[in-house]
């Protein structure tokens, strides 16, 4: 089965399609969804910043501006990324997921950070280019370890002060430079509940777009220490009996997707699926 | 046992110490090596254009000097990251690794992409930051898979034409926004080389500084296809019997690791260690 959406690089030269609106991790939107008509939306007074072809939406071309702000406009509101995620439709979601990364790189490349000179689009890639320093850059992706620390029949889960009330979820963080995601795991965990874990493994991997993260998935096991919550980014860790789990995160996210994967092993029921 | 080389945010406004002085993936050494007394060197007229305390090697604070291109001193050369990786000693290679990559960023986020105005770095930690447009930038990681392609004895090595003459290797490829690694392992893999695999296995990962990839290693299993070589990307490519292997990536490489490992579990010897 194709799925509907496809990204790939489109020529913004090319009349017609459709077109997403987005601006800082919004879209605007009407009664029948984000896309509309490319040379409708393009005769309105938009603060466009930059346009990209992005991709096909059940064959059609779909294009993105990227806006320096969000702008009025009649019977259409701006609707957040994260509202797609919890409500809209999979495939929609994968096609703004994508959107919103390319609108970030299109925003924040348009000037060149070793020279402040103007970039330059390459007709053909998803790459902006500095003639002067010779520089490229792509999307960026910030890779992320997010991890499941288990105990027999319990599962670490801590609380960020960012969190919806109640919910309690994986610990993550973002790989630095010159550590393996291995090492990255070692390191977050001791850092946010101050407790050592050991015999890694790895379930899989999914692209986070709030902004630009690609989450690295792993179950780990508790090897030692007593929980120590780190300031300002810990609210609060414990340890859940898989038979009496708080709220947890979207069923979407590769965090539920880690702890349902441990909750049926430990339960003996069918492992679920992480949503592509 | 503590490394050598620990990595963290040094004040650069404490005085003393080593420092590494660095340009595009090359540093200043001499016949000690490449540290240099901080403040001897600091009173050289150089181009600088930042620098950071990165970290501590056996115990002393090092800084990076991150120059606007290299400059000539007596007694002193230029010399690659890539040579350190093969001949130098493996703490000497993490911090350099480590430099290089805080360089690049340095350099590469001295004016804000979004509005072309000096960025500021924010004193204790790894971040660059824009005032007028509240963005942060961290080291850019390129998350890219890296994966051994095998069909029982044999194993699918290629060539690209920037690899050192006669040297094949594993297949690899930057993940693109919104698609999970496993995702970019079937794509990466079909572009280069026209086949499909199936059973991914994630084995490790590891940080891979040129310039800042963060290498995410898997084997996979040959699922069909004949081999048809992408152009310009790949200069051969070939199934090899783990018997009769061409000559292979530097040890310290994960693309030797992936080799190494299953070679190893083909002919029932032991299975080597990553470096770390």
């Amino acid at each position: 089965m194709v799925a509907r959406w496809q990204p790939s690089v489109v020529d913004h030269q090319q009349p017609g399609g459709w077109v997403v609106a987005h601006c800082k991790q919004h879209f605007l939107a009407d009664g029948n969804g984000v896309l509309f008509p490319r040379e409708w939306l393009k005769k309105q007074e938009l603060p466009v910043v930059a346009e990209h072809g992005i991709g096909h939406f059940d064959g059609d071309a779909v294009y993105l501006l990227e806006l320096a702000e969000p702008f009025e406009m009649a019977s259409c509101s701006w609707q957040s990324l994260r509202q797609f995620m919890l409500q809209g439709d999979a495939d929609t979601f994968k096609l703004l997921s994508y959107a919103t990364q390319v609108g970030t790189w299109a925003a924040q490349h348009r000037f060149c950070g070793s020279c402040a000179g103007a970039m330059q689009h390459i007709a053909g890639e998803r790459a902006m280019h500095c003639p002067r320093c010779a520089l490229h850059h792509y999307p960026r992706l910030s890779p992320s370890m997010i991890v499941l620390v288990t105990r027999g029949d319990e599962v670490l889960l801590a609380r960020s002060p960012r969190f919806v009330a109640g919910v309690y979820s994986t610990l993550a963080g973002f790989v630095e430079a010159g550590e393996s995601v291995e090492a990255c795991v070692a390191r977050e965990v001791r850092e946010e509940v101050g407790v050592e874990v050991k015999n890694l493994q790895y379930l899989g991997s999914q692209g986070w777009p709030f902004p630009h993260s690609l989450m690295l998935g792993f179950h780990a096991e508790y090897a030692g220490g007593e929980i120590v919550m780190q300031a300002d980014e810990i609210e609060d860790a414990q340890w859940f009996s898989v038979h009496r789990l708080p709220p947890l995160p979207a069923s979407r996210s590769i965090a539920r997707y880690l702890i349902d994967v441990y909750v049926a092993q430990r339960l003996g029921m069918p492992e679920p699926v992480l949503p592509s």
